[in-house]
This record gives C-alpha cells, sequence and structure tokens, in this order.
C-alpha cells in the first residue's frame, strides 16, 4: 500500500451564500457567537473564538443559498504546487489566484468532480486580537465572548453530489482517509465521511437525490460539549430557528449533533464530540442505507428516526422540492 | 522550512510496572473499565472499549513501579525502516525484535536522550469481539462495558526527564510538533507539550525535580464527557483510591482533568475534552513557570492552584522524596 | 383563600404490574440500575440507590401490564386518619389494611374517581445497608453501585384518566399544586401536572383518548445530570429496548427526558432537572393542545414534536389500538 | 412527634451590602446574568431570569459587606400573623413594616438568636416581563438572557453565627427540617444545614470562628447545570474574579459548587444539583469536623479539600483576621 499523501492539512474556511445576508449575519454572529473579522464587498468574514486563522466562515450576500467554495490549508508551498500539478492533470484545475482572498495568500482554484469550487492555499494570515479581547490563557486566540451559542470552531462540510463516488476518490488520492460509508447493497454509494485530520471525518459527500450538481448539505460548527449542544437547541428555538433534527448523538462519527437553518436557508449543523482516529489503515465502515433500523442507527444512536429532509434538503433549493415549512 | 516527518501516526500502547500487580488489575479493569485482551507471563494487555489495537495498556508485574516503555505506530514499514535508522544514527537506537510483543509486529526499539525505552512498528494486531461483545454500532470494535470509569482509549504520556529539551529535541526532529511550553523566564524548560497528531498533546516530558532519569509522570486515559470524568472521581473517591488533583480544566491543553494514583503507585489521568490543532505551524506557546499565578493558570484554568507533587512525584519513587500520604 | 393542606408529604413508590417479570426485572435492576431489597409471591420490590425507604417500585407479575397501585406517604398518623376520613365521605375510600406491604405499616386504600388504586401510608421501613454496600458518604442509604443508568430515586408518576378532570380536582383538595395544564381552547383538560412537593411535578393526569379507565402513562426515574439521560439513551438502544421519544428537554416542566418501554410494555421516563417550585400561589400554566406548534414547544423546547403514541399508548394496551412495533 | 409548622414556604430573598456597589453591580448583571428589576435609593434590586417574584437579590450601597436581611415568604396572611407572635414571644420581634419594601406586602422584621436580621411576609408582586422580554415557554417568566453565568435563581442562604445552636433550633421550631450537621465528637456544633422545602438545604447556620455576630458565609445562586458551573469557573477567572474553591461536589448536600467573592467582599456560591428530601423525619445526618478526612469528605466527595477560608472568611471582615489575597 502506497503511503498517503500528506499535502492537506485542514479545512480551513467554508464560504456560504445567502439571499438574506442580515438575517445570517445576526445567525452567525449574535446566536451562534462567531466573531466578525472583516467584511469587503458582499461579504462578510467570521471565525470562532478558539481559531487562528483569519477566518474560518465568509459570508457572501447571493441571489441563492448554496456553497460558495470549500477552502483546504496545505503543508507548504512545495505541497501546494504538488496538490496544483495533480488537479490540473486531472482536469480539475481553475487556475491560480495570485493575490489571495483576505487572509490568505496565492491560492489555487479547482473543481471537484462533481462542480463543488475548492481552494487551495498555504500561506494564512493569523488572527491578532486587539487589547480587550486578549485571553489570560496565552493559547487562545482571544477571550471567549460568551455569547450565544459560543461556537469554537469550524469542524466539517458535508457536500450533496449527483453522485459522491468519484468525489469520494479524488479526496482520498489526495491523502484523505475514508473512514465510514452509507451504501444500497454495496451496490450504490450514498455517503462517504472522510478525514484527512484525525476527526472522525471534516469532509463528507452524500447522494443528491435530486440528481443536482454541487450543492450544499451542510457546514459544520464545533461547541466544546454536549451540554452545550443542548443549550444552543433551547436558544435558538426561542430566537425562532427552524430546527431540523436533533439534539441526539450519530451512529457515523458518534458525535453529538443539532441540524438547523440558517435564515438564508444553508443547513448549519452544531456539533460536538464524536470518536477520533489516529489510523491511516482503518476504514472504511461502511452502513446500509435500505435498512431503515441500520439507517437510523447510522444516523442517531441517541435521538429518533432521521427526517427524510436530511437526505433530501440542500442549498440551493431545486424546485419544485420544497423545504420543509418550518 | 522543511516539512515535517510523517514517520509517526499514533501513541499505540503504554507498558506500566507495578509492585501489587492485582490491585493495579482490579484498578485499571474493575475501576476505569478497562477491557483484558491478553495475559502472558507477568503482563495483562488491556484496551479501552473504543480501541481496535489489540492493546493499549500493559501491565506488568516489577519491583517497583514506573513507566516499562512508551510505544508508537508508524505509518508504514518503509517509515518503521527510515525512523529505525534515523534512530541509529542518533546513536539511540537498541535494535530490532523479529517477533513483536503480543498484537504487534517486527518492533524497533530505543531510548530517549533521557533513557526512556521507546518502541516503534507498524504491523497491528485488530481486536475482533467475540460474538457477545458486539456492538449494534459498526464503528465500533466491540460494545461499551458501562462499568466503572468506562475509559475508552489512551491519550497520552508524559514522562519525567532529568532535562526535556533534548527528548522534546529528539521527538520533533521525529515529526512531533511543539504546541506548549512551561519555562522559567524563557531560559529553563520545565515543561514540552507534543502532538504527533491533532490532539493538544500526544507526548509530554517534563523536568523531574529529582534529577532522577527516565521516569514516568503519568499515563492519561480519555472518557467522552466532563461529566464522565466527575463521575469517575466521585467513582474513584468512594473505591478509596487517591486523587492528587483535579477534577479542573487545564489552562495548557484546555482538557479536562483528574490525577489519581493506582495501586502500584503510577500517576493516572482521567482527561477529555481540550482544543484539537491541525496546524504544523503553529506553537510553541510559551507560559512562566516561576510566575506562580501564571503557573496555577497554564495548569488549570477551572479548579485549584496545582500540588507541588504534580511537578514532583513520579514512578519509580526516588527515595527519600516520599509520595503524598493518601 | 384557604391555606392548603399538608397531608401528604411525597410519591412513596409505584406498583408496576407485567407480564414478564424476568424480563421487567433485568431491564430495572441491570438496565436501570435500581437494587432489590425484597421478593415475596409474585413480587420483587425495588429501589434508586439514593433512596431511604424500603422500596419505590414494586414489580408485580400479572397477565397484563398497568398499575398496580401508586403509594404516597403522609406526614403523621393523624394526617392519615384525616385524609382517610376526607376520602371516605367523598365515597372514594376502599378500607384499611391494618398491616401493610413490606416495608410499609398500616394502610389506607382508595381509588381515584377514574379507579386507579391509591395507598396513604404513614409508618416506613427505612434501607439498611450491609456493611459491604455503606457508603463513605453519610447522607447516601448506599454505595451508588454504578451499574447501568443508575437511577437515582422516583421521580413521578404520571397516569391517564378517561376524564383527568375529576382526578385533578380530588388531589388538588389534598393538597397538590396545579402547576400546568394542556387544555384544548380552554375548555377540554387534557392534562395535569401537579406537585404536592417542591418538583415540577410528581402526579399527572392525561386524558386518555380511547375512553379506558385507569391506565398508566407512564412512571418517571430520575438521573442526576443531563449527561445521564443521553448515555441512558445510548446504554438502552444498545440492549434492545425500545425507545420512543427523546432526549430532550420538556417546555412543560423543563426537565430532561426519555421515553422507553420496559419488557412487560410500560413506558418509563428517564428524568432529569426541571424547574422547582416553592410558592402555592404559582400555578396554573395553561398550554393549547390543538395548536400544533404549541403542543409541540409543550411537549419539548429541546428535541423534536412528539410522536401521537405519546398520547395514545398506555398500559394495560386497549385493543384494537395497537403499540408501536419498536 | 408534633406535626411541623408549615409556616413558612420559601427563602424569597437576601439583600447583599457592598462597599463597592458599581463593582458588585457588574459582578451580578452582567457576570452572573441576574436582570435588574428596579433601582432605588441605594438598592439595586435583581432577580434571575427563572423567578416570578420582583427580586431575589437586593444589593445595597454600605460601607461594609456583609448581609443586609434574609426574607423569606410565608404560605398566608394568617402564617404570618402566627409566625409574628411566635417571634413576639420568643422576644425576637423587631416589628411590623406595614408597607413593605419594592415588590412585597407588609413585613414583619425579627432578629435570630444571633442577631441577623430577618423578614418575613406574605404577599408578593410577580414580576411582569415587557413584550420583548416575553418567552416563547408559558411556564417562565421571560426569556432566558444567555448572559453571563445565567444565573436561574437563588438558592440557599449561609450565615455564620458565634453559636450555630439557638440559630438552627429557632428555625426548627418554625418548621424548618434539619438534614444535615457538623460537629466536633458530637459536643460542639460547627454547622447546620437546613430546609424548610424539599432542597438538600435553603439555609445554613456555621460556626464563625472569630466569635462576631451575624455575618454573612455565602449567598448561593442556582444554575441549572454541573457544566454551568464549571462554565461560569472559567467565565468568571477570566474576568479576574477571586475563585475560592471548586468546582467540586459537596459531600453534605451532594450539590455542584463554586466559591467566588463578589468585588464587594460577599462570598457568592454558584451552585447546581444536590439530593432533594420529602420525607419530614429524615435526618440529622452528622458529620465530624475535627477528623480531618471526614471534614474533607464532607465538604467535598468531588474536589480537593476545602482551604481554611470557607470556615473562617465572612462579611463583614473582621479584623485583624484578613480576606485571603486574590
Amino acid at each position: 500500500m502506497a503511503k498517503r499523501r500528506h499535502w492537506i492539512e485542514q479545512l480551513a474556511h467554508v464560504e456560504l451564500l445567502t439571499p438574506k445576508p442580515e438575517e445570517s449575519l445576526h445567525f452567525f454572529r449574535d446566536l451562534l457567537g462567531l466573531e466578525v473579522t472583516a467584511e469587503q464587498g458582499d461579504s462578510v468574514y467570521l471565525r470562532g473564538w478558539g481559531e487562528w486563522f483569519h477566518h474560518t466562515v465568509k459570508l457572501t450576500a447571493a441571489k441563492e443559498a448554496g456553497l460558495g467554495h470549500g477552502a483546504w490549508r496545505v503543508e507548504s508551498e512545495e505541497d501546494l504546487e504538488e496538490a496544483a500539478r495533480f488537479l490540473e492533470a486531472k482536469g480539475l484545475g481553475v487556475g491560480w489566484v495570485e493575490e489571495g482572498d483576505l487572509g490568505q495568500g496565492r491560492t489555487y482554484l479547482f473543481r471537484t468532480p462533481d462542480g463543488h469550487l475548492g481552494e487551495l492555499f498555504y500561506e494564512v494570515e493569523y488572527y491578532q486580537a486587539p487589547p480587550e479581547k486578549r485571553a489570560a490563557l496565552r493559547n487562545r486566540p482571544q477571550k471567549r465572548p460568551y455569547r450565544g451559542a459560543d461556537v469554537r470552531r469550524i469542524d466539517h462540510l458535508n457536500l450533496f453530489a449527483s453522485d459522491p463516488t468519484p468525489c469520494r476518490e479524488l479526496f482520498q488520492e489526495m491523502g484523505f482517509k475514508w473512514h465510514e460509508g452509507l451504501w444500497v447493497q454495496g451496490q450504490v454509494e450514498i455517503g462517504a465521511w472522510m478525514a484527512v485530520s484525525n476527526l472522525s471525518h471534516d469532509l463528507a459527500f452524500m447522494r443528491d437525490p435530486t440528481g443536482a450538481k454541487a450543492r450544499l448539505n451542510h457546514l459544520a460548527l464545533w461547541v466544546d460539549t454536549e451540554g452545550e449542544v443542548v443549550r444552543a437547541a433551547e436558544l435558538l428555538r426561542e430566537a425562532g430557528v427552524f430546527i431540523e433534527y436533533g439534539p441526539g448523538r450519530h451512529g457515523i462519527s458518534e458525535a453529538f449533533f443539532l441540524y438547523v437553518y440558517e435564515p438564508g436557508g444553508n443547513r448549519i449543523e452544531i456539533y460536538s464530540g464524536g470518536y477520533l482516529n489516529f489510523d491511516s489503515n482503518w476504514g472504511p465502515i461502511l452502513w446500509e442505507f435500505e435498512d431503515l433500523a441500520e439507517r437510523a442507527l447510522a444516523t442517531a444512536v441517541v435521538g429518533g428516526p432521521p427526517p427524510d429532509s436530511l437526505f433530501a434538503y440542500g442549498t440551493p433549493v431545486v424546485h419544485p422540492q420544497a423545504a420543509p415549512q418550518p
């Protein structure tokens, strides 16, 4: 077995598109507790209080909700070059942006086989807290704000794909480990949970039942304890946010979850816990989708069975498939 | 900056020596909830219910408490060869064991600069649960036993060293990231917290104030929530185990902790939470040891100031320095 | 306003009937962690580890699941006499049992207006732990067993009634406070949550949609933290117990809940938290049943909407209304 | 045994004196999350978000820290008259205030045998939330603010007394149950934990080692989970508040605790959990003070041994006994 590639270190940020930028900003900043780092053009740049990078969520006004792009940071400039050549050779390259976005250096753009836009970069601007936000704890980029759900950091990106298999294979070739899968009788891949890190997953692809391309299933944001997920559920419900599912504990990943829709329509997961895996050889663990009991267990070992919308609703919304009415 | 090495994937197991093997086994199996995988000679092999490797704790009867060895798993046989050549060249090699210990393949032995014995191996035997222990969750090696503190997995190894600096430098050269440090006025290194994984640390070295070599400060074992650390504290106190410190939340690592001494005398940390780091460039964050307020914060942002024993007691016990009397 | 009566101090125990006594005993003792105090005839007597009374759950083999009786302890023998006279005058008296059941003194039997059997008594036998179960904590009746869900104590009894109104009124006259209610447009009473103690409720009546009399909706058992409810959910699911609903946090009572069916078919709630009320004048707070959003909020501010079975399934099972198929 | 009196229902509020009113207000409102109901003269009136009474903490500017008074609500006007006659006959009456303080009706003032000022009243003004603070949950007086430690309600009052025995006896005569005690060899009473409610205690007296009269040991405020106590500890430490002890779990009461000093110098306990007792006949459970291991267990079954200050520091500060230097 060839040693896996170590180009990519982590999911660096995600750009979300929203048709309701003011309401979405209120949601991420005031209800979830993210910190605003910068505003530019139609975009606001945010990060969790425990994050050192310039931003991890970029919120951009758009006609429709959905994914702007996902961005991954590589380990070195050499890795960036290598990865770019690899993607170019695959015919998936979009090209270089010599002057990257706010907070990042030169960037290579690419497309997944399903068409999601991706970015790779190495140079990153580290967040510098102003004096009034400096933490007593030296290992924290800033004081914890104790605002809303107090999200600490980005966790993972879950993408709908008309066919998840080539997407999963691409990221495996780039060094991601394939940890878990949801399949129909070993024949049809419904979902793939992958990690370039020790997380249970930092990237997932799920089959889009509408056949649409390059949609977003959800972005997951981390809070430190299960109690904080429960607290977030109550806070968000009191604030009138649509709660789709949870809290509960997943079978796949074993993490504690809550799914909500932000005002722009994108699904957001509030997330904590889950196993870690340190072994490149481990997995994939495959679950059966058609067996409803198995699917329910894969989705939630704690919490009731999943709503159908979890496997069908994505952004942008595909008509005539309608979103559940909160 | 040269790209860091990716030889080692994880701390694979730790061998603890105990002068009270029966009492120690009771502690790890019945109070902490580890599962016994095998017994051979003077040793019992154990693992947490969430672990896939054959064992992660090896308990060996001995005249004195202390570290038998620490073992790390590498990513491939090629990595094993490379790492062995590197250690050989450093003059730290001990040699190959073609037939490794129970549950592992060929193994390279080495010494840290302070003299701790280390093992590197790639081939590992995966645990196979007997039918009655098979979990409904496919991604679990076995059912959770719900016994005692229900430890899920090994977390990290903290070693005393007469001088931590060369130990820290050795592991940095082998690809470990240096995340945090405790120093006297930037001159004398008191402690180094390092990680080859995304954990805040999976290995630490602390300066041994007795000047002794190659002692153990503690082995940390993971439970899934802070609530379980609190539950473990009560369970262990009711069982008459000596509780040295905690529960609390560390400044360094931000993890929730509890320090106890197992019956053989080795310090064990029950551990949960803590930040993750995905960035090879991050750190080290340095804290000041002589400033008592800073040291207290580094030790515990939640929970009282550390007892002196935390920085002085290790195994084997160095006489006449006595262990605190439980 | 007349001062409320202070006859009754607490819900003392509940007798559950089960057609599967062995499986039910396994559930309560091994999965929920109750302690067996005594066995006699077709009954097993159990209590939570934190309880001082001889027993709080009596499990009796029977042809059908359901309520045997509920028992309340009064404050004094004088209160017992007064309450008996009151019930006698209401035509609800059944009579005295001079030698009470195991662990209790003379007992007065009565029926609720819907026909549920009730007991009142004052004299009670306190549990004496054998030496090996004595706790280090002097204020505990015994060591915490750390077995299964580790239930600490009985919490409340929820009874189906063909008409909850006269039941609620009877207990109000006996000194229970009426804290919350679920109504159809202020006309039809669907549920009443009442307390003789400072709990949000220790007794509830819900309208039985089948029109049957004197059925059991559920018995609630207390664990100390929300985390333990979540842990119980996973433990019970792994053990193959049917989970009907939860975990979540109720609107009414604000407590954290999990509903399961024990093997005999009785619904059991694993319960923690909830508000306390110290004010006799407070309440009732009325919620609207027909407004589905309001009903969902009343049922769970955290957790999804309630399953229909929560308002329809009870024991004994009324045919042809079938239980949900686990 | 005579039936206990049922005059008093609950601890209604506590007045704290502070030499630093601005800093104290910041502490209670912004860090602990209490809501300001009114301001009048030198006083600010506050309540927890889960409380229905007009106020539960009254903060009054004064030359020295300490207790202004404790106030208890009785069950009826008749109870108020009876209790007043009882106190008058004891020679402990101070007299009637026909127009009570903000938010309360006519009030009877009295002194404990040690000289603490007490109030009894029945009529109370219920808090009415303005529209923007109205909760979706009908059983809540207002929305949860999600500010700071988010204290929900007052829990208990712990008073230093030069001799706790006559204080304990007075409240027993008024219907308080004596749950736990700390004694020197059964001869000298060091502490008494009492409850008029089902709480483990809502009132405690501890022997003041300085011999001073009528000082405050602490006021305890409730948060809903142990996790919130831990969160409060970190929040308060980051804010520079002096943390004296905790978090931990008491032996006596079994509650989860954190002791801090508010800026005016009064000790405040952040508190959650603990047993409930529904039995008038239960207790007292007596613990031994001189046996250091027993004292440590009584103080904290989880968490290290108590600092000496816990049994010595009170407000007003008695010179030359100095407060610990934060």
